[in-house]
């Protein structure tokens, strides 16, 4: 199959330019005592999380939602997960018991409510689960306050049948996108303080911290840098998009979504083929790829309104591609990548992991 | 099933306000000339669509994509459809071409390139296929230039083998969103004036314009009020969203977006699980259902931080609903609707034509 003949909207993956990124963090990882544990709900797909673990420097794999496990070890991934989120909610500790009879699964854990919930899962299915303390950093979402509140949490779930503590994670997703590296290495380090003093405290309570599990793709060779840790959860780095290009890092965008031309009803402006629903706008509108002057007025469901330079020549039926500017979202949006070399599709990746498969076959 | 039970994040529907709903637009239009042919691309659901046409009124279905369009006829749903969109890319034409062979299909056209690859497929594989003339009334967007530029593609669409001039649609997506009734209604009025006399035009150099297709939820009563409109092809008024919530309409919001409380790590703040994969914000952050003073700050991809008032006792467990800003793309990152009476589940209704359907299967 051609480039030319894939029906649009679509994703399109340079499967070399992916290679490049995979190799270079694995080359960032290799001789530290730091390794990498790809986060998995950035693409959700089996062929690329096979790809990050091939290139080895991984400690595993790290996933958003349990749906997401689900996928990997269904997928005969054999490898351990780290759903690094809080596990709540109707039948989400069996489900996640379940994979423990399976599979090396450790889960976050930042309340009282979240340890009793996984136990009691564990205990019935006779598993034992791995957790990690979520500990705030900073960023206002989830992790219970560092120092003795998190030491006191570890603590208990040290002691209760079922949980087997692995250690602790922070992510200081509040700094990973500042753009001025200047900028983002201290504040990264700061709130990194807050994780390391924690696991510091906890060691010397006598609790088992073998994990310590942060930073992500704008903080890989900061967070990753730092003694303490030993691993880190980057995602984005693999495909990339215009959001974690605006920063200095060594890594290519190599997920575009490619679109048909579906209008030109005036010479400032094109209508194509991929709107919300092929392409996420949270971090803002996608840019144009390779047409100079062009740029993205505004998505609707289904078309991406262009501003053109008069002198374009794109016209009904011609391709163009955009690079998105928040690739997890968007590529939940699709079922498949074609990951391409040149004009030739050389694979159809599923994106197996695609929404929430809890739902499917209801 | 209980709501109670429902795996979060899950879309739920309140069955009978959106019956209220389809029973409020059927009453508009009964009696009336013009007619409404619901947007199937808002929900992408058959068991809504079917409901939609059984409370009568309907022209037929709206569709945006051949994709959906393909879901409609696969699910046997005897109606016309109208997809309201330029068909332009490799095998698209031909796919419309073999739907025309199972089903009624009028497909928007905007330019000769559009038309002359429709009827190539329609020769190739012995159908005609059903025309209406894109005429752009002021969104910039797709359509063509009213007047002479739109009357003459309607000719050459006219003379042309394998194609079937049935009408003209323009869409005044920049007014149907515009809060005040008295600023919305003349300002659509004033765009439709584009589309009313270009037909006009039309009819007077003899060319059968049968079909006279615009208007949305928010001018449901203002262009279908319009001596020449034939039919309104809104969608968003089956369910609703806080987008539309803010115009003066008769319609109630029966989505909303279920979600578990993951965390609690300081008084003024919870995290649930329904973030950026599960909730669109391309117009805006989803609000925070029946918890006064609540309010989202931001969603990430699998979370959305919610700023609570000190006294709210949500705690990790407990259930919140959102109400999001934009139903269409919402809906489309689930599989499933589930639609609720009070807190039982009455039924699950597969989002059939969710995503890109061309994709599955690869």
């Amino acid at each position: 199959m051609k480039l030319s003949e894939i029906p649009t909207p679509a994703l399109v993956v340079d499967a070399a330019a992916m290679q490049r990124n995979i190799d270079r963090m694995a080359a960032y990882f290799a001789g530290r005592a730091c390794k990498l544990r790809p986060h998995f709900k950035a693409h959700k797909t089996p062929e690329i999380a096979r790809r990050q673990l091939l290139a080895g420097q991984c400690t595993g794999l790290t996933c958003a939602t349990v749906g997401e496990a689900e996928v990997v070890v269904a997928e005969g991934i054999e490898t351990e997960i780290l759903i690094a989120n809080e596990v709540v909610g109707p039948g989400k500790a069996a489900r996640v018991a379940a994979l423990a009879r399976r599979s090396r699964i450790v889960v976050a854990v930042d309340s009282e409510y979240g340890a009793a919930d996984l136990a009691e899962a564990a205990r019935a299915a006779a598993v034992e689960i791995g957790v990690v303390v979520d500990v705030n950093v900073g960023m206002p979402r989830c992790g219970i306050a560092p120092g003795e509140d998190a030491v006191a949490l570890a603590g208990r779930v040290a002691e209760t049948p079922g949980l087997l503590l692995r250690g602790m994670m922070g992510y200081e997703g509040h700094v990973v996108g500042i753009a001025d590296r200047a900028d983002r290495a201290p504040r990264a380090e700061k709130t990194m303080e807050r994780l390391l003093s924690t696991v510091e405290l906890a060691r010397g309570r006598g609790l088992p911290v073998d994990i310590v599990s942060a930073g992500g793709t704008g903080t890989y060779d900061i967070t990753g840098a730092l003694e303490g840790i030993t691993e880190v959860q980057a995602g984005s780095y693999v495909l990339m998009d215009t959001a974690y290009a605006r920063l200095d890092l060594p890594f290519e965008q190599a997920l575009s979504v490619l679109a048909t031309v579906l209008s030109r009803p005036r010479p400032e402006q094109c209508a194509a083929d991929a709107g919300l629903k092929a392409c996420a706008v949270d971090h803002g509108n996608p840019e144009v790829k390779g047409v100079p002057g062009a740029s993205v007025l505004f998505l609707s469901d289904e078309h991406a309104t262009i501003a053109l330079p008069g002198e374009c020549v794109l016209a009904p039926g011609d391709r163009i591609e955009l690079w998105p500017s928040h690739i997890d979202p968007t590529i939940n949006l699709h079922d498949v990548l074609y990951a391409i070399d040149g004009d030739e599709v050389v694979a159809t990746w599923p994106v197996a992991a695609r929404g929430y498969i809890e739902q499917r076959g209801r």
